[in-house]
């Protein structure tokens, strides 16, 4: 099945070529039909003419339905008026299957419907869009961390205790015992880089969160970067390297696409290290007396982080959260022993945090502590607490949310739209 | 922490750098000490002269455990005698956590016990080497797909049907339904692919079986690639030229961690594109006489893969096996209605099955009847079948399990060490 694919269509100008797609709309004028054909690596523009083709073949033209599957043959030229600059004339046309009247047309569906539809919305142009969009930011992740010296270390999805509480992980039985889905790989990625200094992981997630927002789904995908010898100020330094490459990767790389999504990329080309970095305490500040119902000591929620980062162009870098509101295992701050040494990372335009993350706590004795502190069994962390007890090191990491980050660089305000198939509460199908 | 990576300790000949790790080994004769020390990027000779160092610093390298961490500084000169060519003249040396006494040492251990302390043995000359091979090999597939004009299309995890029967399936509560975990992203695949023409999927897949054989894990991952207008023998043309591609790209890029392996390159040389194909029918005639119990009509068992794939240098492509022992969304070969249209990849060294694939059905009346002849109920499958009913196509695809090939390509014959933290029917942990 020798074919041209769209994209590369340029390459056989004034050359016969073979294009096998879909239909993805039509018109006539007399004796001329243009059929505009979508294969799944751009769009073109067939003209039938009468004249040219053998009766059957201009009969199919007017038969053929949209997505009904084809392949057309004929001499390729430039043309300025066709969308993407180049037009096939056709020679012949095989029509392979003609498609039932497709769900999905120009006029507004409910987003219920779409979603029901998602194998067929797949194939909208601003749907693939996204695809393309997201593909290149998960290779601007890997590519970033594989030039800087990171190994890929995957965490487990079955992981054998629910050491923080059962209230938002899955369940499985597994061969008569219990297991759960994982919500992060970071307490493995501290093993791998005690073993190869710098690792990463990159998979899939869970939380059985009975959230119906628009950021949470169920099933996520996070990329977990963790690095022996790096303190809070190097965290910050690589997550900040870190997601300002990806946003040139994607500026650069897929300028198409984010044109079918008419994302303004103006707010997008201001993203370049360093980014503002702010404590807790004077992100804080900036809360008082609006009305997001903000109390000194807690977490930030969604409207506190729409607010702190709708004051920058930039993503802003909170960090040095009260130890309190966060993990077991963050490492208190030495100057102030009720802050942690976390960070977050909160994109603008709205979106609010795309990467959590800090320095761990390294000695032994005060993990220990903190274990007890917050009331957690110690058996199920032994083998955590042996990486403090053989070679423990200052070490730090973070995890970056794949959706929201590919929402925000799309400029899509509902994650359930950044991944293929989504996962929500309510929302198990296709 | 400015620090000097060992793997780049070379451009640092002739000046002083300061290397971050752990003490791999050290031995004394008198007024010298000898610290190998590994940082995860490889592995450092440093030598500590009494006369050159703090009166402390010479005390502790007397103390200094096992996999105890510590910061050297010093002088960088080239070394023949020295592992890796440089050696570091110590000036100055931090000890940062004096290990306890280290459970691995260059002594047996049995496999369990290695397994129990998978946290620490990842920190091994060997272990490291399988990660970073592995890294390599992952590195590869997406390399070759993102090269060739493949769209990433994530395949969701939880899925809502055991369509093929919960024998082998996870389950989990999922708000009040059932979900399982997936076995393999193809269908989704299928529709990725009728969206953007060549999609793959890579992701962690999940299967139940009540195995304890080298070559089964409960949680495995695997590629899948799915390519509109492409049929069997584009398939087998795509598998190979897939394989013989990453098998190259770890000779090139792994040559040190293949050698640490003490792996015989020789027979990976020798794998380049063509493979041998056979029919189900040959590869059958092979069996005849065997002592492996094999049966005409049957698939092929461990036994039958090892004395077949045995017979070859090169991975073999096997196509055409009984349709009544493949899934129902094979394609029925035209020819021999009673084969289908489907190719496993055995590979060579007693390795067995890596890749299993082949021509999917895509005539929408044929699918139906398949799907009733396997008595399977039809309701879960609509969306399955909208595939057929807008814009039907041929198109192919495969899946290649990447721990069967990193085993393959290390030389390691049981799964276990090919994954950071291998899941079997009896390990859940670390």
């Amino acid at each position: 099945m020798k074919q041209t694919a769209v994209s590369k269509i340029a390459e056989m100008n004034g050359k016969e070529a073979t294009v096998n797609g879909w239909l993805y709309n039509k018109r006539s004028s007399g004796k001329l039909w243009f059929l505009i054909i979508r294969d799944g690596t751009g769009i073109l523009q067939a003209v039938v003419s009468k004249n040219d083709v053998a009766a059957g073949v201009f009969l199919d033209c007017d038969r053929v339905t949209q997505e009904s599957s084809v392949q057309v043959t004929g001499l390729v030229h430039e043309d300025r008026r066709s969308p993407g600059g180049y037009e096939l004339q056709v020679r012949d046309m095989r029509l392979l299957q003609i498609a039932q009247e497709y769900p999905i047309t120009p006029k507004e569906h409910g987003s219920a419907f779409l979603m029901d539809h998602r194998h067929l919305w797949l194939r909208s142009s601003k749907q693939t869009a996204i695809l393309r969009i997201r593909h290149e930011i998960i290779r601007a992740c890997r590519d970033f961390f594989d030039s800087n010296g990171f190994t890929l270390v995957d965490a487990p999805i079955f992981t054998p205790n629910a050491c923080e509480g059962t209230s938002t992980l899955f369940e499985t039985d597994y061969f008569g015992e219990k297991a759960y889905l994982t919500q992060s790989g970071q307490l493995y990625m501290e093993a791998a880089a005690m073993a190869v200094g710098k690792a990463y992981c990159f998979g899939p997630t869970f939380r059985a969160e009975k959230s119906k927002t628009r950021r949470h789904l169920t099933e996520f995908w996070m990329i977990e970067p963790e690095v022996a010898y790096l303190d809070l100020d190097g965290d910050m330094d690589l997550a900040e390297a870190f997601v300002a490459y990806i946003v040139r990767r994607v500026l650069k790389s897929r300028e198409q696409e984010l044109k079918v999504l008419e994302r303004d990329t103006a707010p997008l080309e201001k993203i370049s290290a360093p980014f503002p970095r702010l404590s807790y305490d004077e992100a804080a500040e900036m809360l008082k007396g609006q009305s997001t119902g903000f109390t000194y000591g807690s977490d930030f929620g969604a409207p506190d982080e729409t607010l702190i980062s709708g004051k920058f162009e930039k993503p802003v870098l909170v960090h040095r959260y009260p130890a309190a509101v966060k993990a077991f295992y963050m490492k208190k701050d030495p100057k102030d022993p009720s802050k942690a040494l976390c960070v977050d990372m909160l994109a603008p335009e709205g979106v609010g945090e795309i990467i959590g993350g800090g320095q761990r706590e390294d000695d032994y004795d005060t993990l220990v502590a903190a274990i007890q502190k917050h009331g957690l069994p110690m058996e199920p962390f032994e083998w955590y607490l042996d990486l403090r007890r053989y070679g423990s090191v200052p070490h730090s990491g973070f995890g970056l949310g794949i959706e929201r980050t590919v929402g925000w660089i799309c400029g899509i305000p509902h994650v359930r739209e950044t991944i293929p198939f989504p996962r929500l509460m309510h929302r198990l199908t296709p």
